[in-house]
């Protein structure tokens, strides 16, 4: 535990010395992701509260005062069931407490703001946690790490137990994979699995439904498991039996474009240019218009989380963030190609942490 | 189509006769939940406005164009990145447009503020959907009872399949009872399973673990499916090999208990009186101190609704709400049972969608 206690209490550290900068005494914080990110406290109803000098209280109700206590002992605990309204109502004279303006309804505002004690005031603050968030500690790219090669071991299993096969539904094979990822160590599906087969890989948003998988088809798969707060999330797109010209055409477009964005993802180098890296090579072969969407985000413990790689992108990459590698070419009626991996920022060349092979597969 | 059309207009002809009362011109509506339940667009990103006079635009982005068309043949789609932003800079000249208080963040009130026309005045408005959502309609009651029987029937297809059985772990199980149920036609768990075994059995949020399953353990089983925005929600416990006496005694009152709360959930009834008649049960039984929770929940859209039943709750029953009658018993160190179904409330007897049965069954 002493190791944990340090890894929280750093980042609340680098929160509290923000807090001063923006005149903020105590920052309320109420995203159970954020409680948990300052705090270890993995309950589903809580609030901690930081102020600029680094103490701290964090709050639950009674159905977590065992669990809260095991995962909190560096921080006090307040057992209350309006933890927010209870930590604010605790904080006296005058102070500015912030509050995360991103995460808080209109409708919440109002009750907080009923709870102040007199001169307290209290101050929207948008993204200051989410700013520490962007590069991950040693703690968070070893769990990242490890869902990721979870899913990639359970996606080879899956291929191995010859479960991708004709004859079977999207629907079940997407159950097979989450089966497997769950085996694996997941609590859940970090999203819903898509499956998409046949015209369905032309459709990004397409999820996994009734539809039989028919020898010829294109199969694109896009999963992520979530395990210990972290997301994964991949796609690898398989030949079904066969592959005929269009799709090696487009599967070794893609290819190279993933591999020019994964080589484009760089500590100084920004954002639009990760995505133009990709992009490019999807242009030049003529499929422009087919590729829909940018090019990748960060993944962490949200699945979507900053920064993001597409034309319109701020920014520039650092060590130790995290971003996914996702070109895609889809052609309305044909059929569409997706190879998406996610990799962490290094000194050196981008390290992917979604092992499965991208060579294409005919199975 | 025509039979949809006419679920979502009369859902929307309702939500517009709220806001004449209200001296609201027009809805924005931002929850997605609340989008898909009053057009039928799916999607994952969206906005829907509604005016007094039940004239109504929604919006999304290029991702969904297709999927919006066939899904809401009956209203004008606007196809914009910022769907809300998109919808309100639309509306003009002197307007009191209603937003979510409940879930527009603090953030987005001040984007759609800047986004709003000259003489549009922004009102936050709270719970008027959420009110509409109380009672199901047949539609609504059709898919609550056909989700919660595919639980169902998984549970006892897990049983049937002696997968619940001494050696494996929480997590397995917990892995098999998700994997059938999404070969029902689960999209997802509605939440993370929970396999609480032996001593876990007391602790009413332990999830599901590594905990192996010995001869003798109480195993509490909570956990339900979701299908085409629909959830459901059940437990059931089971005891592995034999019942000890203390086992039979607390199965038994909570079953009676878990039977009296049903017995009470007719229209007209007050909440509290709901809980009461679960609680009371117990509590004569002496084990009062050792039910830690409310009696029951609505169950929709969302997992956990409008209304409560529990000591504090306020309201009555009405026909067609959906309420769960999960009363239970946990004494630390030792064990608990939880006994937990779904219903819907009728003009006769509540009418209970989870079937499975709920005599002691040793395993």
């Amino acid at each position: 535990m002493a190791y944990a206690d340090t890894r929280f209490l750093t980042r609340r550290r680098a929160l509290s010395a923000r807090l001063a900068g923006m005149r903020i005494d105590e920052m309320l914080v109420t995203n159970l992701i954020h409680v948990r990110y300052l705090s270890g406290f993995s309950g589903s109803q809580g609030a901690l509260v930081l102020s600029k000098d680094l103490t701290a209280e964090v709050a639950t109700d009674g159905r977590y005062s065992t669990q809260i206590t095991e995962e909190v002992p560096d921080i006090p605990v307040v057992i209350e069931r309006q933890s927010a309204l209870a930590l604010l109502r605790r904080i006296e004279g005058p102070r500015r407490v912030g509050f995360e303006a991103d995460h808080v309804t209109v409708a919440q505002l109002e009750r907080l703001q009923e709870a102040c004690n007199e001169d307290v005031t209290l101050v929207p603050v948008s993204g200051a946690i989410e700013d520490l968030r962007l590069t991950k500690d040693n703690t968070e790219r070893i769990r990242l790490a490890e869902v990721a090669e979870l899913a990639s071991t359970a996606f080879e299993e899956l291929l191995a137990a010859g479960e991708l096969a004709v004859g079977r539904s999207e629907r079940e094979i997407a159950a097979d994979l989450e089966y497997r990822m769950r085996r694996l160590g997941a609590e859940r599906p970090s999203f819903d699995t898509i499956v998409a087969s046949g015209p369905n890989s032309a459709k990004p948003h397409h999820t996994a439904g009734d539809r039989i998988i028919h020898r010829g088809d294109i199969v694109l798969i896009d999963f992520g498991a979530h395990a210990r707060g972290f997301n994964s999330d991949m796609t690898r797109t398989v030949a079904m039996g066969e592959a005929d010209d269009f799709t090696r055409e487009i599967y070794d477009i893609v290819l190279r474009a993933q591999l020019a964005g994964i080589e484009a993802a760089t500590p100084g180098r920004h954002l639009v240019d990760v995505d133009a890296a990709a992009r490019s090579v999807i242009e030049e072969a003529g499929y422009g218009e087919f590729f829909v969407h940018s090019t990748g985000h960060g993944v962490g413990l949200e699945l979507h989380e900053r920064p993001a790689a597409s034309q319109i992108a701020e920014g520039t990459l650092e060590e130790h963030m995290s971003l996914t590698i996702e070109p895609g070419i889809y052609v309305p009626g044909r059929g569409g190609v997706r190879i998406e991996d996610t990799v962490l920022i290094t000194q050196g060349p981008a390290r992917i942490i979604t092992p499965a092979g991208k060579e294409l597969r005919v199975v």
